[in-house]
């Protein structure tokens, strides 16, 4: 066991095999890959790596199966299901892009798509499948996909999984704001493996009533760290400049997005800086961001527009002409943003009663909890906002805005 | 300047005042008067007392002032209102009985009127006038009181005073739950004076709008400390044991009700023992506590039912007696327990916008912001519990228990 | 599993038997005897008590043990030693006196003397041995007294010991001074079972050579707690008042030593106040402290000088005897103060090297390790302080006081 | 005033003139050069950079400002000075290489003197001159070389500089050690502005005897921070591995020294490739460090032997041929690592005392405090370590090593 020191959770234990896989080179580059992309240019402590959040999730996934195995609930799985969920946890993000999830948003395959890749061929592969079982690399790709059929798919993708708590908690720490107090033993201590509906052969992972205020101050922390910094003005700025950047490069072919999944955060910026240099590059670099011509939040807009903003590219560059045209500005000088709705509150979970019943957590809510449906649809209203970014200082009447995009 | 050491805020800095008013006795008799009453029964941690909460409440008015006074906000007031005000935060607490608000809830005085005598006379009144301005005690014990018109009233007490933010982080530190985590620094500095409503002279304490994250954080928080430590089951069982053990006492002579405030937590149960002694008192020593026989959330309850129960001590008396009868249990053997709705989510606020307008956060709630009336009704749905706690086993349904409580 | 909440550890796990011990009534008189004594007159957080202190004891014991367990150290011990190991951590202190330490040094039994009784006889002596072994009891009141040959006698008593951890860190937190930085974590993870000797069959709990740097975190945190806390000059008064009081109500007969140990903090004062009026006690509970008439480090005086003080109270009673009328003063108005030398930097352990050789770690020291009797040497030179306190401002000259004293 | 979030700090107050200076490209550049260069390569947190260093260290410059201010201590001082020390503070580390202070070792000039030029030309001298004074780029530069005669100089540069307070709280926390308790708070209020000597009318920052105690904490930190950071084994082998390649570099001409400054970390790794590539740098990429083929602390070398290590370039380059040509290895195989002694426990500072005299604090020690020179040199003989590093797995003996050495 070799111990690793970390600013969130102190001590994190390795065995010979996390060690392995570690010093793989597709381990090694996640050292130079942000957690929250460009995010450290406004929250300038915002510097920590997807490979600290990788053994984060790693030493979150020993203890939750330590706990899960003192209390019997691993023994119907194989012998090398720890292993596997372990190795899972490690390698979940290996596929990230540089500057974490924006690409995804401009059409680059998913970042769990590149994943399987480097899990099941090279270096990965090797160690997984000898050290762990033969189908090891499939198992574990499989789980980062959230396509296993594993008891234990929900620690690795899911309404609860690991990954989000330690991503909450990281990241909070890490920005220096206080919202990511979750209380983690509590929550990790109630998660138990239960049949996935009343009558189902099925077992999947749960939580126990008594974790149900633990899960309460995931939800709250969640949405503090949406309000706050992931959809703080700046951050959705600067990734959409640098979301136009490559797209750009990718669209003239300056850019080949086979190669995106190799580069590091620098070695990305300097590529572009070569093959496809552009004032937004530059601007990205000295830190001067497009500035807000118009902000308003979901509640004042009209019920359910613009979720096509984040989703369809080419509507959303149509509409970025029409807006840019009505100021005289050119094209790449404005840019258009609305975050994806689904990314912040979804929760569907097996609960388990003292009485020992199951039943699920989802559109009705349960009794002396809080009801969720209803939380989550408050809290986007609050803190969902759509967006106007111009190089230029100009402004928008809302009421122009609206016509525009949704007449 | 003298600096004290304190768990939660480090050094808090107390001037000559603040020191001799620390040294009168009454400040002194707060040492031995726990913050939380009996709850250090159920979270072993939580044997802080008043004392420590008063010199917290002093500490972050003295902040407070300071940031007001940077900006310029307290031009308008008289050169000793600081002093006021700061001596208000220590104080504000001084009337309070042994084991903190629970004998409020059986018809003794309110604390702020015990307080509103200990302030106005003797050697706080002495220190107040003489050091500080001839009509500082009556000022000071107006504020304590929530009846001054000081445009400061709404630091001492108010949706958003500083005791609340106070008691919120220290209770959840010494309880080690990890639900205190409020943004007081940025809560702080958005404090301003501003008008009461649009057209009105009068100031007073509102938010500015960069504020709201930071106070939906105390929400939050605040929630949170109901759910899981105010109203946790345990804590309410010794709780309704102290009130009924006191109430017999009051009943009968054995205890007089103008002593009360006299007493020190430990000098209480000490004295009990010796002229009223009972079951009650033994077992809190002992730590046995009643038990649940029921009980059930809010949101199951038929609408706005059992209100009276936390207000009208006879209504309340007589039902318990038929709930006892029922069991067959001794009337002292059965505590039924509501608690009073009023204490968690109020917020009446004067926001000022960006723009420089000022708004009220009240029932309609501001765009931007999670819809407080709404987020809180949900909240007591779930925190807020109807439970009959007994001396042996017994179990109700809650059919019976509806139907003889609110057929 | 029962989980308690603890504002240090968090969480603390109890089993069923931990659970029974804990609600023995000599386990719950401890909710009422603070841990630092009369500390928190100094450090207002301080309001901390044994209760808490056992259960974090509790706490580390079951954490090494698991680690010992993983480790392959358990291996030769009898089957329930890890229950009483457990249990002796729980109830190592279920012996003090109300104010802690306080008494023992005028005289009275020592604590784990006392504890012996409570543990081999009563409802804790029924616990261990119908729940752990017939002769639990003995064996759980040997490792309090430090007089077991278990080869974990270390954890429970010792130059290492969990007490030593848990107390540092505790007192830190709750003093709100930043002094308790010890690393924990790692500190438990070198703990091993070694032969006491190079030689012996003896084993014994030792430390790994990695662990060393974790054990100079230890000795700098103790080192910072005696020089500010323990040791703090108000702190000493306060605790010498104390003594004095007690002191005197034995020597009159007006308090019987037999009962010291059932009394709690408050109760002890209260009865005082009723059977052994004075001024002393009055002064305690207002806060009235007497202040510095004289105070010199260690460095200052004669080699070896004084060390009499702290031991002999007969000796010492006559030197203040002198210095009281040297001054004019009644004999309870002067009291003199000189912590004993023992209780901070002792250091005898052995420690496995890298090379598996063991060796201790004592008078010669280790290479590439700070030199721990210089540096405990230097240490005291700057941390012990003789002071003598009195009731009226006067001043003693140094050379005075040393021709009175030591001449 | 804007506010800017720090995981060390919270929240950190930026005027007008700080964010100015911060938008510049000199400042920017600071985002991309990591605060402990290669350290990351072993704690993986460590990812933090000079930037968030400069805002920290600005941070308590201001706070500093603010108690000199309330005391007084500013009054015979120009009204301009506050401003030119915060900006001193924001600024000191602005010519740092990349990587840290490894550059430096093999003779690169000086990160102050680089600084100089940044301060007194371009975009920060021009926001200097405008806003502040004529003068005030060459005030702060001389400030930053520690050649200022400012009475304020020994807040930028000397025994407690505010950098010093900054960078062991900020690494302690990042790369996740237990290790950087300082007492900020105490130490920050015990500051003030005295006379350098007893009859010197020179004034100068010193420290009032009530910080004492304080001071302890923070050279108990750097202590361990060195032993277990900056002097980590595995730190030592990556930073030697580096300053040999970029050493080879300059040597061959493929790399210019003047460029040095301009480079961000991993322009200059991504440059290094492309004009010199090697082994070295590779390997740096992919993790694979050299090992310890030997290694040994200094108070088993001879008294003072190895002191040219660290600066005497040429005569260790030849001492590492001879080391390697005795195992058969390549000369850029091995490297010889000795820490330079001056780095770790400097303390020449101003004492107030009680009485209001003022003394100094160095080599004799004062009464009542740690005897710092005796604890320094004690330190350094169990922190510092004479190392070889190879490419392959050699061993080298004791004996061997010094005869080729020392002999």
């Amino acid at each position: 066991m070799d111990i690793v020191r970390d600013p969130l959770w102190n001590n994190i234990r390795l065995d010979p095999l996390a060690l392995a896989l570690v010093d793989t080179g597709a381990m090694q580059r996640l050292r130079y890959v942000r957690q929250l992309g460009l995010a450290h240019l406004v929250y300038p402590g915002a510097t920590h790596t997807r490979f600290e959040h990788a053994l984060g999730t790693h030493h979150l996934a020993r203890l939750t199966l330590a706990i899960l195995n003192e209390r019997g609930d691993l023994r119907s799985l194989s012998v090398e299901e720890p292993a596997v969920i372990q190795a899972a946890a490690l390698l979940h993000d290996i596929g990230h892009y540089p500057f974490a999830h924006a690409l995804e948003e401009i059409g680059a395959p998913h970042h769990e798509d590149v994943g399987q890749t480097l899990i099941t061929t090279g270096d990965v592969a090797r160690l997984l499948s000898e050290r762990v079982a033969p189908d090891a690399p499939q198992r574990v790709a499989a789980l980062v996909r959230g396509q296993s059929d594993s008891p234990l798919q929900g620690l690795i993708s899911g309404s609860l999984d690991l990954d989000k708590i330690e991503y909450l908690k990281r990241d909070a720490l890490m920005c220096g704001v206080p919202y990511g107090q979750i209380d983690v033993d509590r929550l990790l201590n109630s998660l138990t493996v239960v049949r996935a509906e009343a009558k189902s052969e099925r077992a999947v992972v749960g939580i126990t009533e008594k974790g149900l205020s633990a899960l309460e101050s995931l939800l709250f922390a969640k949405y503090q760290m949406y309000r706050n910094v992931y959809w703080h003005h700046a951050v959705r700025s600067a990734t959409a400049m640098y979301k136009r950047a490559v797209g750009e490069a990718l669209g003239t072919g300056a850019l080949d997005v086979r190669r995106l999944p190799r580069f590091t955060d620098e070695q990305l910026l300097q590529h572009l800086t070569e093959v496809a240099p552009s004032d937004l590059v530059t601007r990205l670099r000295e830190r001067r961001l497009y500035k807000r011509a118009f902000e308003c939040p979901a509640a004042e807009l009209p019920q359910d527009a613009g979720e096509w903003i984040a989703s369809d590219r080419a509507r959303t560059a149509a509409a970025e002409r029409v807006l840019a045209g009505e100021l005289g500005l050119r094209a790449d000088e404005l840019l258009l943003d609305y975050p994806e709705k689904t990314q912040m509150l979804d929760l569907d979970l097996p609960v388990q009663l003292r009485s020992g019943e199951v039943t699920r957590l989802t559109s009705e809510g349960l009794p002396g909890v809080i009801h969720l449906p209803e939380l989550s649809a408050q809290l986007y209203r609050s803190a969902r906002w759509l967006r106007i970014f111009t190089a230029r200082p100009v402004v928008f009447t809302k009421q122009r805005v609206i016509e525009l995009l949704f007449a």
